[in-house]
């Protein structure tokens, strides 16, 4: 294992302290935990947060900030965050008007939420939340039940963060969240493994000429291993997963995010998106929000992911568009 | 080589179509040309144009914008665009007030931008230029003569970015920049080799334990190859570095870049800065303004480069600091 760090163990908190360096404009590391907030809370609105294991920088504090979330929290690297450590970012998110958690499906995730949101409400703060379930590639797999939360969770914090700046209820936050997670699905390929720094080797090992399509975000298995292949039919197969699970019809209205897993660069991921453009357009479908990078990361894996959200409502394009100030958006 | 492109000879003019796809409400690819410019440019400003080879994504176009650049021209993967090219980009960027462009140190770069300066000459266009060579690995290297221009580049696109928005001339954003150049110093190390896509090998390679210091964004070679170190030892070579180059003193002000090369995590870059932080701190020195991320990157090189820009003037950090619609600052 080759990697810019100090010890294996003390990643998480120096990488979370370096953040807080560069970015002290924006946020803040809470004193004795892992969690990043904004410097200026807003007043009165619905706390949103968001988190889970570390390792998918730049979520989830890279999201933190107006217009999106209140404060994230990272757990070990691909390992959940505790309950003790969700409550304080409950509690530092709480304006008065509730909070709501975005959680990805992960049993560890789930559990560790969950009893977070018991100890906030003994302490009287009102806590509701979604399970984002977004990958199409596999029913049930490594450590979750149903279907994987993967890139897809962006759109929902930038969507929930608007409606929480706009002033929106904890209830309707909640309906909104209920609304919006079905319509977003979301498949990858892994070119290679990512490393785990206490690890110190890949999670899985590709061959030289190998590609697996359906891969998740912590090194779980995808549904196919296949020799690699050229952008446009990586893109055929991903996108054609998508357009599938939706019964996408011509016309219909979608959000496009191309997700980088680490190690990818940027002229693969245009390259890619260039070939995905097209099968979009032969398919009919009118793409009203498109964006490419990095967000969900899988550590240094190389590979990327593919999601696309239906748009039902004109106002979930607007909350999409509408300007942010966090540090990665 | 396992990556996700098409022919590797079409890899620049489908990331370029890809790439104006997805940020097709910020710029447009010009028809005919490898060059990205902004939807809307401001009538009566000095135009500023940049570019170079391909592969240092999310630089040239990724700057392309309002506060930064007017077009950004892009050769072949680590290739000088060709004077044609950058001539169709002046022309794009001239709104009547002169166009001023902003060229690293390589002889192939300095030679294809003045031909295109004379050119737009001959048709009446006011040009002016600037070298950047803010490397301070080594003297000479291969395609340079003296030092080589990098990722503090992207300092100088964002302040005279800036300054043509600010309405100034074309004589003053030269004298801007005359004075701000000297400023600002970068080094860089790798932990692996690029790939270029139409060679299908790694320019260079290092051992499994191995790093280099001072190499260049296209495979030159650096001065030092050494076993790997913990992250605080190699802030402490890069940073050593640096403040014996700018002379630094307690008590100065300073603007700070950290930019992955391509494959590094961010999860690294933010270990990295923690420990760039503490020994910045230990130096006495103000580091009024701190960025990030990929910015000038060398493909899939694992790597980073830190930037130090000495801020004489409270109008370059204005300038770093105000708002700009770009897709990459």
């Amino acid at each position: 294992m080759k990697k810019i760090i100090n010890k294996p163990e003390n990643v998480v908190t120096e990488m979370l302290d370096g953040l807080a360096y560069v970015h002290s404009d924006l946020v803040h590391r809470v004193d004795g935990f892992d969690i990043i907030v904004r410097n200026e809370q807003a007043a009165g609105q619905v706390g949103l947060i968001s988190g889970g294991g570390s390792g998918h920088e730049p979520a989830h504090a890279g999201f933190v900030g107006d217009g999106m979330l209140s404060a994230a929290i990272a757990g070990a690297v691909f390992t959940s965050p505790t309950p003790d450590q969700i409550l304080e970012a409950i509690k530092e998110a709480d304006q008065g008007a509730g909070v709501f958690m975005v959680v990805k499906n992960y049993s560890g995730d789930i559990m560790n939420f969950e009893m977070a949101q018991e100890l906030a409400e003994m302490e009287g703060i009102e806590v509701a939340s979604v399970v984002v379930d977004d990958d199409i590639a596999v029913e049930n797999s490594l450590y979750t039940q149903g279907r994987r939360g993967v890139a897809g969770t962006i759109f929902v914090h930038k969507i929930l963060g608007h409606a929480a700046r706009e002033g929106k209820s904890l209830a309707e936050i909640k309906d909104l969240a209920d609304k919006i997670v079905p319509n977003i699905h979301t498949i990858g390929l892994a070119l290679s493994g990512a490393t785990v720094p206490e690890v110190g080797k890949p999670g899985f090992v590709l061959a030289e000429d190998e590609i697996e399509y359906g891969i998740g975000i912590h090194g779980e298995p995808g549904y196919r291993k296949e020799s690699m292949q050229p952008s446009r039919q990586l893109a055929e197969e991903l996108t054609g997963k998508l357009l599938e699970a939706f019964e996408a019809k011509s016309g219909e209205r979608y959000a496009l995010l191309i997700n980088g897993m680490g190690a990818t660069p940027l002229m693969e991921q245009y390259v890619f998106a260039n070939d995905v453009a097209s099968i979009l357009g032969d398919a009919g479908l009118d793409v009203a929000y498109k964006k490419l990078g990095n967000y969900m990361t899988s550590i240094d894996m190389a590979g990327l992911s593919l999601t696309l959200m239906k748009i039902e409502d004109e106002a979930w394009l607007e909350a999409l568009e509408s300007p942010v100030k966090t540090i990665a958006w």
